[in-house]
């Protein structure tokens, strides 16, 4: 028996049927969202610029916009998506969805989880962006099936992140393993008291390229003085990498030393964690996995007690710049209970 | 319609009726074996001292005899005995029930648990002696409550433990949170490469027990040289304590010195796992409670990001030499799945 509401269910569905999950990766320079379907599998992806400069609410509207090309393109109505992650930068309160301080973003206690529950009336899960990636190689990538899984992803800082048994290490209401801030010398590489002997003052990428411009400034590296001069801002990733293949001695030094520390900072979280795997991410490991996974291993193999020695393995992360949305988006199913 | 059997029931219970839990602390010095009925109460308690220059097979034997004693002492009978948690020194393969490496008992790869299970025909759980503690301020001290708590025990060494949403974190089947094998530093205060940077070599009692000798020696703690004089084997947590008491104020600096190297050391494990509550104990800490909580607490406030300053606060250890002992009976009676 027909009725007037019964009318207005078209007889074919409109786009896609199903259910599906949005992930979403809010980087400094970068967002990327990814829609998964109910088996978890990427079925759309849009990128754009972050665009930090132009302010929160402007910041807001493009997570927004980007998400709704993403549903756009797919054909998928807002009343599909079940729930949404989003892993963003800097620490971030888990329970009320707030960004808490990203400074790249110059983003301070912004209600990311609300505004996007608000937009797209479903769940919505704020993690760390680091958390979230890490959360990709384990459900996803190098850490599947670990039973506790470090990652460090170093770049102009160094992120951490740990899943345990499952689960997400986070304070009782802060995102943690913020690995590059511990305090592992009392030297004072880089200027600046605060930042001083922790891990990213002494291995991130901004300490390397300081090293390296000061090699080619005193003529050390030819190969890199050629194409990235003495300037801080040219030394990404390829550029060194390119720099250590063409036979510049000197910069693979620099980067050794600094994959040396990151391997003394895995031993200390063996320590404290006995991670029975070890995932490491991000350009600069991307650009020299081999370099990245002998030295941090084989210094983390020295630094820890003969028992722990055995019990974990340094990998090389997987799923490239994915990690952190297809994490994000694995999370959310996770909190919503449709997956495990 | 009585049997044969049945005859063997004897018309009242002998000795106390129910079940018990044993909650057994395994030290370098001393044990201590404790009942605890289904309530979680103490019943009774046996302490002995450990001898562990008397090796592996004397030294289980000593656990035997004074579980059993426990046992006779209280009138329980061993099918009574639900299960038995047992804190041993060192790391400890949790899933097997091995001590791995017990320096000071000079125990290596010993089966605790399966002597244990065979001597009692029960479940035994074989857990490190720091985490059993702070298992043990968690379920019933000053930790009781807390979401993510952090347990740090200066002693000869630096022992540490964290109990994350009700469950110790332990590697896949090694015991860890070794805090006082965090490198924090470049320095190098104790002798021994190993050692050089570490918590432990930074602030534990040995290190600061070196450098109250030396004061000693130079006429620059003149109550301490009357107590202790130079021997560091004299340098007792509550000599200490009595000496700066009495005025010896290069000892309190001394002392100062090493808990503000365990609050660097704090600020380190909130950047990583944002524990909402720091517990320290051990005898140093009974000795000087307020001096350690004050200045343990005001550096790693410090030292932390400021989104994290409000997140924790830092008490002192409530169940003295007992945490251990109720720590591993809770943590054997969590597992057996009675107490949750």
């Amino acid at each position: 028996m027909a009725t007037s509401e019964s009318n207005s269910i078209p007889l074919l569905p409109e786009g896609r049927p199903g259910k599906y999950w949005i992930g979403f990766d809010l980087g400094g320079t970068k967002m990327l969202a990814l829609l998964l379907d109910e088996e978890m599998k990427v079925v759309a992806r849009r990128r754009k610029k972050t665009k930090g400069h132009e302010g929160v609410d402007d910041g807001l509207k493009r997570i927004e916009s980007t998400i709704e090309q993403l549903l756009e393109e797919a054909q998928v109505r807002k009343e599909q998506v079940a729930g949404i992650g989003i892993g963003c930068p800097g620490p971030v309160d888990w329970r009320k969805g707030i960004v808490k301080e990203a400074v790249n973003l110059k983003w301070f206690n912004v209600p990311v989880g609300e505004f996007l529950q608000k937009k797209f009336g479903c769940p919505c899960a704020v993690l760390n962006d680091v958390d979230a990636g890490v959360f990709g190689e384990y459900r996803f990538g190098a850490g599947e099936g670990a039973h506790c899984l470090l990652g460090i992803f170093p770049g102009t800082g160094i992120g951490g992140g740990c899943v345990y048994d499952g689960q997400i290490l986070q304070g009782k209401k802060l995102s943690c393993m913020e690995v590059g801030h511990i305090r592992i010398s009392s030297s004072n590489r880089v200027a600046g008291l605060e930042m001083s002997g922790t891990l990213e003052a002494e291995a991130s990428r901004l300490t390397i390229a300081a090293e390296l411009a000061k090699l080619a400034y005193r003529g050390e590296a030819k190969h890199l003085m050629k194409t990235a001069g003495t300037d801080l801002s040219n030394m990404r990733s390829k550029v060194i990498a390119e720099a250590i293949k063409a036979g510049d001695d000197e910069v693979e030094k620099v980067v050794r030393r600094a994959a040396r520390e990151i391997g003394v900072a895995v031993a200390n979280m063996v320590h404290l964690l006995c991670p029975d795997r070890i995932v490491l991410g991000g350009g600069l490991v991307e650009a020299m996995p081999k370099l990245f996974e002998d030295e941090v291993s084989s210094t983390a193999k020295k630094n820890v007690f003969d028992c722990y020695r055995d019990e974990f393995v340094v990998k090389v992360a997987a799923l490239g710049d994915d990690a952190g949305a297809m994490g994000a988006a694995a999370w959310i199913a996770k909190k919503c209970s449709v997956i495990q």
